[in-house]
């Protein structure tokens, strides 16, 4: 079922539902894991009842769960129970993302199962993590977001609340604790022991607040929400041009005199408020105003082609749809279609880890229906 | 120098400078992993030279490098070269973020150092990746965050482009090659054998893009920015109380019955607007408003003691000050001080990954000066 990998071999029993926990055995199944993904009967993972539906799919569940295996196990039948430890007597790795103590209320906690399987990696994901006041409480990804700081770093000063337009709260523990789990499978490799990894969303999002923190410690204050602009370089922030925004991105004076000499001003290097970077920090505004002057009377192509020929970091700002014409994107096979006739035309992301020793795949697996791989795992993973 | 982790006895190579690399290798270093960083005589990693300052440190510099060893090498001279072959013969890893075809001129590229070094695992993260036609392109932060895709989901529909607030191009980047360089040790555990392990910032935005690619394949219009707001649900955002804004998220219709009882107003589960998340998604604006006329009368504080009591899910929007406040963060270890004595009252963030086999520090190693760990270095790699 699934391509050769770095993980090929390793048996990842997955309990997980939504996001957090489905990007992270995602990736591990892009990885090349055999992942066994253990659903509710009935009615399976919550995000299959999610749009956008295809074709009576859920497009938001095939995206995260592509190129696993499906069984549905009602984890409060003693009869399903028994199935599950017989998955995880062969399993290396248990990934849930339920709140902390439901699976001890259902016997299967990692106090309970390492005393069973004592190879077995046992990775929880949570909002808050298993320990702490907070760690009974609910979360989702906003919830992550605003207490996690990176809302008061995103949007414009005095502007709305703004959240990351993805669900970064979710995708980064995914990551954090596939890292974890993959860590672990290399420490039980020298050690003959296993562990509990535990990855909370919001301890994740402190992990991705750059120098936020030491900026806060150095000046007393709380930095403030950027914008689309960096907080020491410039030009460094989108500009309009006759028909939309450019990126463009000058992170030393050399590369602003070829700009400057590029927009045919070569003036502007030798204005004295322009003439160094801390000089266009203090005058951020003129140099915009003055950048998008001359911009205005040619579309974003024009400037697109004009800068890069020259050697200046620019970009457009891709809406998803140009994302998925970009010629880079389809050259490193990061939107690529899916095994799945029912859901012709439909794409989805690659991995975006290339890796010399494994090919890249220009198409990825089809996402399971609900228990469609009850047969092959029963057979798979047999009665004592 | 460095605490145990299931990365112990690794020996990392880091010829990375400024965010994506160096956050990939702290990560490697919490870890456990022993990361001996190369830098340029004389002025080091390029973010030695950005703020904040603090008794003359570099704050961004020491965010990203504490639990590093440092040593000077010019990557030009025969005699530095040779020093580096030293460390790469005992070496596990090597990592770089140049500009792709750099370490080739060098004489130091993937496909000239497997010939000497077979069990050498080399990472390479760059803007683009080492493939396809932009790979020669420079980029920064805000370029991979526009041209992936993320600014377009990110700020108000109409509004001004919005910058993610922390640079998730390059930490998305560090976060995937870490993730790849884990698997590859593992791999090579069975296999004997290393790989190139080849990330792009741009690559690693699509890989975080969660559901827009597959809502573009199934409707041909690309998302709009989501604003702070959730495209399916209701209540899901910030709320204005009499101080501020509070976030509210209730992800079904029981948890809405019982934040109308909580904010006692009952009436509202049954109003024929609100009866249930299709009808609230229909009129979220009249909900708002609803919402916001109840808050008005209290401050924030108030209304996260008496939702969070009633197990609604609600939070504050932390500035960078709360969070560092935070009692949850500081029971998880999340914001730690440094062992640096030039440096007292700075705290930094910790691992995101706790590990029951490990112990969870409440402090961080400093981080080294220029060339500080030479000596030790030298002696710990000798000449054949």
């Amino acid at each position: 079922m699934n391509m050769a990998g770095p993980l090929s071999g390793i048996v990842v029993v997955d309990l997980t539902r939504v996001l957090a926990g489905p990007f992270c055995t995602l990736l591990l199944a892009d990885l090349g894991a055999r992942v066994i993904k253990v659903e509710q009967p009935g009615k399976g993972d919550d995000s299959r009842a999610y749009g956008p539906f295809i074709n009576g799919k859920s497009g938001y569940f095939v995206a995260q769960n592509r190129g696993k295996e499906s069984i549905a196990l009602d984890l409060k039948s003693a009869e399903d129970v028994a199935i599950l430890h017989r998955l995880l007597r062969k399993a290396d790795v248990l990934v849930e993302n339920f709140r902390p103590g439901t699976m001890d209320r259902l016997g299967l906690g990692w106090r309970a199962l390492r005393e069973h399987y004592p190879r077995l990696i046992y990775a929880a994901t949570s909002g808050f993590g298993q320990t702490g006041p907070y760690a009974q409480r609910p979360a989702y990804d906003i919830i992550a977001q605003a207490m996690g700081g990176i809302m008061s770093l995103t949007g414009h000063d005095g502007g709305p609340p703004t959240r990351v337009g993805s669900s970064i709260g979710h995708l980064g523990a995914g990551l954090f604790t596939a890292l974890g789990i993959v860590a672990a499978l290399h420490d039980r490799t020298r050690t003959g022991k296993s562990m509990l990894i535990d990855v909370a969303m919001l301890d994740s999002q402190i992990g991705l607040l750059e120098n936020a923190i030491i900026r806060y410690c150095a000046s007393g204050q709380s930095p403030k929400p950027v914008g689309a602009r960096h907080s020491s370089i410039a030009p460094f922030e989108p500009y309009r041009a006759r028909n939309g925004h450019i990126v463009i991105a000058c992170g030393n004076d050399d590369l602003f005199r070829r700009l400057a000499a590029c927009l045919q001003r070569p003036d502007l290097a030798i204005d004295p408020r322009f003439s160094d970077n801390a000089r266009r920090s203090d005058h951020v505004l003129a140099l915009k105003e003055t950048i998008e002057e001359i911009l205005r009377p040619h579309d974003v192509e024009h400037w697109l082609s004009v800068l890069s020929d020259a050697g200046i970091p620019c970009a457009p700002i891709n809406d998803v749809a140009h994302v998925c014409a970009d010629p880079q994107v389809a050259a490193r096979n990061m939107i690529v279609p899916l095994e799945d006739e029912s859901l012709a035309g439909i794409r989805i992301a690659g991995l975006p880890i290339k890796m010399s020793a494994y090919p890249d795949r220009d198409r990825r697996s089809a996402a399971p229906d609900l228990d469609a791989d009850r047969a092959r795992i029963l057979a798979d993973f047999p009665d004592r």
